[in-house]
């Protein structure tokens, strides 16, 4: 495929026989070989300490990279993270990144093996050699309908973990209304394949399974989750964000050897949260990167949008739901999405959530705050009214975050 | 697709969804009408009498048009035939005619319409504009293992067949070892569903299905399935190829309204052979295309292979069985086959059959003569010795040449 003599229009039909048929495992592993051994593998072997990678298969408000990087660096891991930009409702974690002034995101590979060394985190933009077949068949996928097949999503996130180089890989999987998997069973279904492919290729991959029915946290919108990120990295973050970051941690932290149980792993990833080494770890890895860790210590220096609009509820009642895909078209319109490659983004805009499952709202209380610039407002403000389920009964039984792992 | 706007990877993903899921007769009968309309469709409305054309699925030895269509013009209907080349094993129509000197296969859109009017027959080379989609599609198909699926035979049979403007339509479909449709039930398959897609677009579409496990007379190769067809045409060619070309001419001038039903046709027809009518059609088409007739009149004066070499039979017994494909294989080895579009072949090289099915052959006679120019001697004869199936016991029971209609 890479050198012309598998041409386009035969892929994609191998592409649609593969939907519609399937794939076994042997099969998907080759695949995913094949897209890994298309460019460049990373080799950290002369890196000291066990080095770790974790994927999210992307969600609303998800910013678990910003948290769970440093924590794990705090924790001793090495933490070698070769991220994405956003594309559609949810921005990337480098667009995230790129919300920290003079923060730089491309690194040369001398630069980024200096930095995994001596600070132990990095987290910057994915060069263009790893697996590229993976990108091109991709774009393909894109433009024939077979974007949607758990063996051919496995093989594109699995073989990009496995050409950046760490022997323990965590992938959080999202399920629900705001992810790409619907529901748990797919969900279960990528988790089980990504996991079966890394044993066929001699990796540690782990899966969480985690909902994404509502937002993760209560911002939306790149600075905006920069500063929640902040918030969490000092231990005052939202209870569902932590929950998932701490989760994420532990699995990676038993894998390398650094916990004995979840539950050790859990409290002392907690412990780095209480008592700022998390944080600090951040704040190294930014200055590192060039960014203004100013606004790191003080996020109220962050940029801002113009103005902050409230949405009051129309009506009294207990939150019942917080449909995430609303939520991500609020943000969207707002500009803090991507329509296309070539579209700049909006960094500063935005919505927080002032309420969140289970609270109670009285008649006129503000249900989200807008973070707006020049346009989408009276949008924004309709799909954050239809995003909110109320009832008038409490709500007794809140469906789990993390469904499996 | 012809536009441009839908990609040649996105037609050969949906192509591949088509070869695994199928398609409905609706969806079938749409495709069929998208080829139609992509190019001209030619209109007979001015031309006297009813026009008919026929359509073989292909198989060794086929030179049923070269018989075919001047015994219906000689049945006074109007017989409007574009052909093609042939491509792998078979040779095709067009390539067939060209061995008769200055036989010209490209003709004006007036000068068809003239020789229709007057002589009552034409075959020439299609021309690119009729259902091109149809062309384009199956370059696609070709490429991408995306050819055997019986919808998509039938929408491109049809559709040209359509485009050529004939009122009755009669398709041999050829089963066996020898042809595309390996089986009967395919093959019937092909039929419904070429017949359901004329009747939605309001065509009379006849479909024969016939046997191709052994070679369709006794010759194989062009210039030698001339001389054959000229046989024929004089009420003297081989039982089975005499046979098909009645039953399908009977089918044409019973559906044109020319008989009363099969039998009285074949009768008509058989008359037609054997009083010199039929064959004298093809000397008057082929002097309206400029062909040199005295090749007609004696074969003889057709060029030759400079070897005629037999093939010995190295035991005796009863011919059981001729494999056509392997019949094929000797004659395209050859130089009768043409590997691709651009390769000149051979004309005049190829092979004869002395002993066909049920025959009794002792040791030592001939099986076949191969009419050799410079290439492929050894390894015809091994694919001779290797199509020939011989038994002690007699052929008692011959499996039909028709199969249905």
């Amino acid at each position: 495929m890479m050198s012309g003599e598998v041409r386009d229009y035969q892929v994609s039909a191998w592409l649609m026989a593969v939907c519609i048929q399937g794939m076994t495992l042997d099969e998907t592993v080759s695949l995913t070989r094949a897209f890994v051994d298309s460019g460049t593998v990373l080799d950290w072997s002369d890196i000291d300490g066990v080095v770790v990678d974790k994927h999210s298969t992307g969600g609303v408000g998800d910013k678990t990279t910003l948290v769970l990087a440093p924590l794990l660096a705090a924790a001793d891991l090495k933490v070698a993270k070769l991220s994405g930009r956003g594309l559609g409702f949810t921005g990337g974690t480098i667009d995230k990144l790129e919300a920290i002034p003079g923060f730089r995101t491309q690194l040369s590979n001398e630069a980024f093996r200096q930095q995994l060394q001596s600070v132990g985190v990095v987290v910057c933009s994915q060069t263009a050699d790893l697996a590229p077949a993976d990108g091109k068949m991709y774009a393909l996928r894109d433009v024939t309908a077979t974007v949607d097949n758990i063996p051919l999503i496995a093989a594109s996130v699995v073989s990009k973990k496995i050409a950046s180089g760490a022997q323990v890989i965590v992938l959080d999987i999202k399920a629900g209304c705001g992810a790409f998997m619907k529901t748990e069973a797919e969900a279960r279904a990528l988790a089980d394949c990504c996991r079966a492919i890394g044993r066929a290729l001699g990796r540690q991959v782990e899966t969480v399974i985690s909902s994404m029915e509502s937002p993760l946290g209560l911002a939306v919108g790149h600075t905006l989750e920069v500063a929640e990120a902040v918030r969490t990295l000092q231990g005052e973050g939202p209870a569902d964000l932590e929950a998932l970051c701490l989760r994420l941690g532990a699995v990676a932290l038993t894998e390398a050897g650094g916990a004995a149980d979840l539950k050790a792993a859990e409290a002392r990833l907690k412990t780095l949260l209480n008592n700022g080494q998390a944080f600090e770890k951040f704040v190294a890895m930014a200055a590192a990167q060039g960014g203004d860790v100013s606004v790191l210590r003080n996020p109220d220096l962050l940029q801002k949008a113009p103005q902050q609009i409230s949405v009051p509820s129309p009506e009294a009642g207990y939150v019942h739901g917080i449909d995430a895909l609303k939520v991500a078209e609020a943000a969207k319109v707002l500009g803090a999405g991507r329509p296309n490659k070539e579209t700049p983004i909006d960094l500063t805009v935005g919505v927080v959530l002032n309420k969140t499952l289970g609270d109670v709202v009285l008649e006129g209380e503000p249900l989200a705050t807008l973070h707006v610039r020049d346009k989408g407002l009276d949008a924004a403000q309709r799909a954050i009214l239809e995003a909110f389920s109320l009832s008038s009964n409490p709500l007794t039984e809140q469906a789990p975050l993390i469904l499996t792992f």
